[in-house]
């Protein structure tokens, strides 16, 4: 880590495969995590926050996967104040070539009260622990968490603590999204100003959007010292989410005279993997979301018809090119080769094995026949439809729907369970419920359905549509996505792969292998 | 206006049916106007920017309507810098107990280029269009377009001269969302410091979300002296939208210790208005948008499950109840009768009359036959979807559908065009392609689909689904939506209500009858 020394270079932390994954519903498989990381480490984020290791065994593979793969980022594990999370945690990102341990603990008077620690105790906690990341790992972040509602003695007295026990970097995270900009800068300003050796470690912002306040909080922070922003794709994470990487990074691009600090994100590469966190979350961006949203530039919102507009520099500050927004392209015909495909693929940033190419070959002849004309947009969606071969428990063989406002639905469903064929007629109420109950007579399962949504991928009525599907069984959510020209068999394949997501997460036993588990009291 | 006097009273000015409604695709008929119109003014909005008189006959009908119906808020409209525009306005907002004229020019570089004026030239029309609002009404506001980026000393000049000719606010728009808080604050500041006059007059601030921080700007402009917030609910507006009210309301609540100034909104009443608002503009939130998200509150998303959270102040800083957010009820059993249907309606905040009422208590009964158990949310989709009887051109008669995987889908379509009833079969890619086929086989049709989208109005999957269907036709964007438990009986509906409402669009004519063709030029 040179970056403390260069006091104009703000360090891209991102959480989306932490804290993102982490918001309830956008749980995302160890294939999907290690797509993310790649793109994550591509486009030139510092540091990759890539799970919470203790948390489940998925996490601590998906950890040591992206160690071993990233090229140029940190990889950092999350861990809590305790010796095994950390060893955990270590074993994870010790395969990377520049890996970071981040520990953390609550430091606000409520969320000292769930391990009940009083002050001395937990001050020793954080020393002890800290000593003992450092001593495993030369790059150690630490974390008191609900900093933004810490008493400001005790906040920087474990500052302190933790900066004589080895952290290399401090972030203050403003946990429940509580704070405004003033106070977000106010408050690194006066940690660097007032605690002892602030100026040989790296300070951190970690923000919240509860009241919308989240990116100024964080270039806020920049402003008072700190020189790591944490941040997500999209501003994914619980309630309203985190920091959006996409809004910190363009804002320090564009007004570069009043925020002369620099990150090593490469711009262009944002509306990619925005596009690709919002299909494997199936948590859709908002029209009107700043920078990725499709609202977002006048161009893409016909507004350019209007005649107030003669100069787009009236009304943009930002080129679409920019971020990576260009015309929706015709990829290429129908009579196109595998090769082309694969070539095709690596420009979209996608690198896939020889059977995931020859399933997507499959599907994308299929698309080609049935649409008159295939984008790119189209070819993302593929992708994501079919990057999960490997857990595929159910298969959808046939589906006839017929449907109407004559009646109830009716579906017939032909499926293999485990290898083999069954089939089932349905009625329900709409096609919808009609194919899903179908699916549940050949496979019963209680799981819910907490989320249903239908967006089309490009304009058109023969557009193919994308469905998520979002289910939930005994705390356990999973989210299924599928894209087809047909929208009930769309639905149905959302279902079934929703449900053997479910298949593979049920398989998993014992205590912490579910995240939803973890107890407070284990490191108390 | 008393507020100048109350210093800290921040007046809330909403620009949901104006900045909102401009947002390509956001178009509104004349009754969700007017609907959205008497939620502001019951939550206690201060302003309503009602729309754009000279714009289109429509808008101007729609301000003239609101301003009758307000009982509370004062209804603005909007003029450029131009009698013409500012008599229409005047003549339309006059109705109104409390009126404002709105006008406002551009006076940075780039928009003083359009009109091509002189910085004197313009100076003098400013000074010219104030003076006659002012002669016609006695509440004046205007607005320098694109301030954050209009020369220093120039804008104070005009701020000058727009007071001296009797402006009673003075709006400073960030009309390309350019600005951040500390900026934000400054400018005001300094603008009330060092313009003669500014002390008499209520400055405001217009924010844009380009960089993702509309709502630090706007408090931050607070904190610099401004007492007029400019926003939208959701967030809505051009490109990435306007600030939002909800956030801004909710952390003036939340952090009214950093911040000491109050509004008159009752914050109760956010998440019924933000749920039509989606509806009506087909602008559906994102799960992680702050304070009207589906996942802003913890209590929402689940994560009670989970073992970290003993307390729910750890993580929350705002209860569900302060927004408005319970849990769904179960509504009323499928016996209720009409009376208690208008019972219903009216907790909800619906006003509906009595033919209105006949319409939706078929669609109700219809629906206690087919679901289970229906929520209040199934009524609020029932509303939007039965809305427009007075503009059905077009009417679904019956439709039956047969698709699947084993082939293209077939659609069945008996329709009524202008009373008299129709029928079609036609093929395509999915149901929704082949039943969209079908309509345009009876009602030929060029308009473009651009966007088509489908989300559950309930859990369960016999929940209705929401379609909205966006068209383009010439320039001219229309949205439709419909709401059933049949996803492809709810996509032709949608398609058919965008239909209707081209029609009417269309039939408008003459110049200005489309805000798309306003020119500049016009007013130069």
């Amino acid at each position: 880590m040179t970056a403390s020394s260069e006091k104009d270079r703000v360090l891209i932390f991102d959480t989306t495969l932490r804290d993102g994954e982490q918001s309830p519903g956008a749980t995302m498989t160890h294939t999907e995590k290690l797509e993310i990381a790649g793109l994550l480490d591509e486009m030139g984020v510092d540091i990759i926050e890539a799970g919470f290791p203790i948390a489940s065994e998925g996490d601590f593979k998906a950890v040591s996967e992206i160690a071993r793969n990233a090229q140029n980022a940190v990889i950092c594990g999350l861990a809590r104040a305790s010796f095994t999370d950390i060893d955990r945690c270590w074993d994870a990102v010790r395969h990377a070539r520049r890996p970071r341990i981040h520990t953390f603990i609550g430091t606000s008077p409520l969320h000292r009260a769930i391990p009940n620690l009083t002050m001395d105790e937990m001050a020793d906690r954080i020393h002890e622990t800290v000593s003992h990341a450092r001593n495993l790992c030369d790059n150690v972040q630490w974390s008191p968490m609900d900093a933004t509602r810490t008493e400001w003695d005790y906040l920087c007295r474990v500052v302190e603590i933790a900066i004589r026990a080895g952290a290399t970097t401090i972030n203050i995270p403003d946990t429940v999204g509580y704070t405004a900009p003033a106070e977000s800068a106010d408050l690194i300003r006066r940690l660097i100003a007032e605690v002892p050796g602030a100026g040989d470690v790296v300070f951190a912002t970690h923000c919240h959007n509860d009241l919308g306040m989240a990116t100024a909080n964080a270039l806020a922070a920049v402003a008072g010292g700190a020189r790591q922003i944490e941040c997500t794709i999209n501003g994914l994470g619980e309630r309203a989410g985190n920091t959006a990487l996409e809004e910190v990074v363009m804002a320090l691009k564009v007004r570069h005279d009043i925020m002369p600090w620099k990150t090593g994100v490469d711009a262009s590469k944002i509306m990619n993997i925005s596009r690709r966190v919002a299909t494997v979350s199936g948590f859709p961006v908002q029209f009107n979301k700043a920078i990725v949203g499709k609202n977002a530039f006048a161009h893409e919102s016909g507004i350019h018809q209007d005649g107030m507009l003669k100069n787009p520099e009236n009304f943009e500050i930002m080129r679409p090119e920019d971020v990576g927004l260009t015309e929706s392209n015709l990829v290429m015909g129908k009579h196109s080769g595998r090769a082309a495909l694969r070539d095709k693929l690596r420009q979209l940033g996608f690198e896939v094995g020889d059977n995931h190419l020859k399933d997507l070959f499959v599907r994308y002849k299929e698309l080609a026949d049935r649409k008159k004309e295939v984008y790119d947009d189209d070819l993302v969606a593929l992708v994501g439809a079919t990057s999960e071969a490997e857990n595929e428990h159910l298969q959808l063989v046939s589906l006839k729907v017929v449907c109407g406002t004559g009646g109830p639905a009716e579906a017939m469903l032909e499926m293999e369970v485990e290898g083999r064929e069954a089939s089932a007629t349905e009625q329900g109420d709409g096609p919808v419920d009609a194919s899903f109950k179908a699916v549940r007579a050949i496979y019963p399962n209680n799981a819910r359905l907490q989320l249903y949504q239908v967006s089309a991928v490009t304009e058109g009525t023969d557009a193919q549509a994308t469905v998520t599907v979002r289910l939930e069984e005994d705390g356990r959510i999973v989210t299924g996505t599928s894209a087809d020209t047909d929208t009930v068999v769309a639905s149905a394949r959302a279902y079934i792969h929703a449900l053997n997501r479910l298949i593979v997460r049920r398989a998993k036993t014992g205590p912490g292998e579910d995240r939803r588990e973890i107890n407070w009291k284990d490191v108390s």
